[in-house]
């Protein structure tokens, strides 16, 4: 069996687990745009959906684990294939959180509905559908980052955290107002406080991932630097 | 050369990065203890120390994740070595984050400090304080489980994840009371609840790290499950 023979099985099997990896950047991109949809319709059955998902989107997790280290044990890669499959690995795990704070909205939604307080609630709605359009927005530019290894594309994912920080910034500052004016809704305005910090962490994630891709394809490790310092130290 | 000189060279490797990592973890540690003493004192000078560390801790994560891959491209790891070195490399993620909630608390102080308001603010410091002692321990455990390989210990550490979340839930109910009884305090009591939102989290990734050491020990993935369930799956 000639190395371009061997060369070529790898590069399926990265290719099918390149797949199942956007599947399930898919499936967590639309439970995260659920949630919050089931938070603005207040709508327990759409929350329900997103904690159906839970479960399938973990075992995901688990099987695109199982199959990166399969096929790092059968393999030798090279290097930068290394540095694929172990970002691969902290993608997923990536990925797997953002799924967990749709289910933590899903939960609070349910919770909400249940207190029976959506009329005293004054929601903050367009905001907070506006921050969560923001948040999935970077989760699908740097899924496609992901797909097309495409460096510009994560660093533009990187520039574009620091509005969603400023989002959540003008959130919480709404709620305190609305709790003040009436601290009746002290205690459901916290659990908004915390959809709205679970959406700001989505884009965290969305950076993370983003950072993940431009160390593969550059070898360069930009955590920890502002955006810019980012952008020089590939140049 | 034999493959036990190739071994034994391979050992000397691995352990040295597991020191590093025991060395991360002890820094983090201290990190978050550090953070809830610099609130419980209302001390500014304590919280720039934690936020001193924080480079530290983000360039002891690079350069532990640069020796992993460098050990795994120039090794050819067995199965269950590659298994240990994946672990490690999500540990120090782990830890990371754990360092990145002892600066968000660190920072929160800051602010307290400066808008001067530990006069007004009803802190519930001795929850605060016990809140994060089972963090810490829960930490401590988990690179103890790490350093001996333990999946006993880091059992234990699943089981004992209940504990912090009750804390916490009864803080944040502690603090609605208190947001409520005096609105004026209700942005500084947000600070509060992401604090210890924060310490919560800090158990988190102790079971994330916990679950790590059995998947590197027993090769069984028990995330996604109770702890019961999982003690069941190592039987």
């Amino acid at each position: 069996m000639s190395d371009k023979h061997l060369s070529t099985q790898f590069d399926a099997e990265l290719s099918g687990i390149s797949t199942r990896v956007l599947e399930m950047g898919g499936l967590v991109e639309a439970q995260v745009a659920q949630a919050v949809e089931a938070l603005v319709q207040f709508s327990s059955e759409q929350a329900q959906t997103v904690l159906r998902t839970e479960e399938q989107v973990n075992a995901m997790e688990v099987e695109i684990d199982h199959a990166l280290h399969s096929i790092i044990a059968r393999r030798q890669p090279t290097a930068r294939d290394l540095r694929l499959l172990i970002a691969i690995s902290k993608t997923i795990a990536n990925l797997e959180r953002v799924g967990d704070e749709a289910s933590r909205v899903a939960r609070t939604v349910q919770r909400l509905v249940n207190a029976g307080v959506s009329s005293r609630l004054r929601l903050p709605m367009s905001d907070l559908s506006f921050e969560a359009e923001l948040a999935v927005a970077q989760l699908r530019k740097a899924l496609d980052a992901f797909a097309r290894l495409d460096v510009e594309k994560a660093l533009e994912v990187l520039k574009q955290d620091d509005a969603i920080d400023k989002e959540f910034d003008g959130l919480l500052r709404k709620l305190i107002t609305y709790m003040m004016e009436d601290p009746r809704t002290i205690s459901s305005s916290i659990d908004l406080v915390f959809v709205a910090k679970a959406i700001e962490r989505v884009g965290d994630h969305a950076k993370n991932l983003a950072e993940a891709i431009i160390y593969v394809v550059k070898g360069t490790d930009v955590r920890h630097n502002t955006p810019e310092a980012a952008a020089n130290m590939l140049r």
